[in-house]
């Protein structure tokens, strides 16, 4: 992989795990950082060395500094190291780029990147190798980027253990509008809203308000350059969001519930898209029922052999067949556990069998 | 505690678990369900019997059943034990309490309650006799209860091991309007939004997308029925936030960050008000700092010996003090953490201290 000698520039939390990654692959990296004792932590953790790198020798330089100096870095970049690919890991592509274009740089060694990874810490003392691992890293070439750049970047990717994929920057700036900057300013209005909420009611605040409105507690600094960046994509997002609102309320007025019911539901729906962590595809849990003899004790017996099976059970419920006169426990298991406790429930003599024998499941 | 023989009606998660801390604490149960077998099996994990209650001896009874069958059930359990203190564990009050009014039933024995607390599963086999310890339940007398079942109701709470809140039924709906149905509906519209967004896109979804989506996945026909119920409390809620959603729009529109930048930091300060898990105050972390000398390998070093004090570090960064050429690292930690960790490090031989010396700090 020809990623090194790599120069990072930037030693937060995401430039010194990029460091450590390649530092650890056996890659040379010079770590640069308008703050020295940012430099000096992250070479102290493995992300590499302080010394100066030989200009004409770089192979790739990583820019991770905050998204409101992202551009004139890259362009300095492009520059002092004449020879090398330059990629940034910002969370917004297009501005960046339109800056490139108008700086006359040699915007063919540029293609931008983004690694959709951090953690609730910033600083290079937080860093890590693994911090990229089986996690998605977008790459955005543009229409000059060289063939040769793009490869250069994909190399970095692999190295730090992520899945590439490969996407056109403005395709990237509306998809992290949706699934990222849209969900902050959601948190953000509902943490807002707090606020206006006397002390002595927010005593009644469960995990679900705790979730919806945790991002809305970041760095608003930060969060400022990324909104400033992007906001072309994020504008068209947030207006259909109104207008959802709008019917929202104005169901909620006119009849109190069904209204209300079209859009929980699309909510429900909604959810269900999002893939697994890490990529993966969402789980479809496999849904068994087992039937609840007529005789004292059994329910607790039934409750007892699931549990004794160490089967993950994610969902459960009783129901009930009126006809027959009969219950039945239902339990929700991921499908490479759906056997186990079946061959576990049977043994112990229990009458267990998919919900649904003619729907869609794995064989 | 006066609260035996009780009868709980509704056996699912919360009325099964009321069972069994009653039980557990040596009080008689009757469990009633429509569904037979959920009795039987909140019976078989010790929430009670199934065996009915004289009903001229019930001292309280404890509807859980949904939102929608709440009044019904609460009016014939007020004629059926006349001698009754009848309670319920709906999570809106109002409606209810209308409709008993212009039943004109014994309105006296009634006083609504609501547990802060419940699971992502629900039927009667995820109960537990501890899921209501620590937590706050909120008591909502009204005009013409009695003392005496404002007293049974508030013995029924500290049985369960919960923090007794006595509420207005009116401040109950908004606050939970405010805390819980409007977080609810912000995670469902932006779950709703994902329907727009492409599958390849949410392969860039992350913890904060899934974070604030989350409970947009309950099921909505409860969630139907505590928006029918409460859609006086929550409407004004909506309007307060689509204002700000209007506002925050104009302000990206007419200058892409200023306007944001407002929203951002009334989020963050929203957040703060959230009071820690189970009640307990927000945690104010300590603020320290260490001075990292200007020698090689020292950071690393410092790094290790902070791991090694064994004290959970919240947050961490480094800063810089241009003009003395010198680096800190910042650590927050637990108040009752802090003066472990200045032993530790102090004795290592680091200069540590807080990083606000005149701040508001516990001493």
């Amino acid at each position: 992989m020809s990623v090194s000698p790599a120069v990072v520039i930037g030693a937060g939390l995401v430039g010194a795990s990029v460091g450590c990654a390649l530092s650890k692959a056996g890659h040379r990296v010079h770590l640069e950082d308008r703050n020295a004792s940012h430099a000096q932590v992250a070479a102290g953790i493995g992300a590499g060395t302080t010394a100066p790198a030989d200009p004409d020798e770089v192979v790739l330089v990583v820019v991770a500094v905050p998204p409101a100096a992202l551009a004139g870095v890259i362009i300095d970049a492009l520059t002092r190291f004449g020879q090398a690919t330059v990629t940034d890991v910002g969370s917004v592509k297009a501005g960046v780029l339109n800056a490139l274009w108008d700086s006359g740089g040699d915007v063919t060694r540029y293609v931008g990147s983004h690694p959709m990874a951090g953690s609730q810490f910033s600083g290079p003392l937080t860093a890590r190798a693994d911090l990229f691992t089986d996690r998605t890293w977008v790459i955005t070439p543009h229409r000059k980027s060289s063939a040769s750049a793009t490869s250069t970047v994909g190399d970095l990717v692999a190295v730090c253990g992520a899945h590439a994929v490969i996407m056109d920057v403005d395709v990237h700036d509306s998809a992290v509008a949706r699934v990222s900057h849209l969900p902050h300013l959601m948190s953000v209005l509902m943490a807002g809203h707090l606020n206006e909420v006397p002390t002595d009611q927010l005593q009644l605040a469960g995990q679900g308000l705790r979730d919806v409105t945790r991002i809305a507690g970041s760095d608003p600094g930060l969060w400022e350059q990324i909104l400033g960046a992007n906001s072309a994509a994020v504008l068209p997002e947030l207006r259909a969001v109104q207008r959802q609102l709008d019917t929202l309320i104005a169901a909620i007025e006119s009849d109190g519930t069904t209204g209300a019911r079209s859009h929980l539901e699309r909510g429900v729906a909604g959810t269900r898209r999002i893939p697994g962590k890490h990529g993966a595809a969402p789980v479809q849990y496999r849904q068994l029922v087992v039937e609840i003899p007529d005789a004292p004790g059994s329910l607790s017996r039934l409750f007892a052999d699931v549990a004794e099976a160490g089967v993950n059970v994610e969902d459960l419920s009783i129901q009930h067949d009126p006809d027959r006169q009969i219950g039945y426990l239902a339990l929700a298991v991921a499908p490479d556990q759906a056997e186990v406790l079946i061959t576990r429930m049977a043994t112990a003599g229990w009458a267990i069998g998919d919900a649904d024998p003619s729907g869609d499941r794995p064989s």
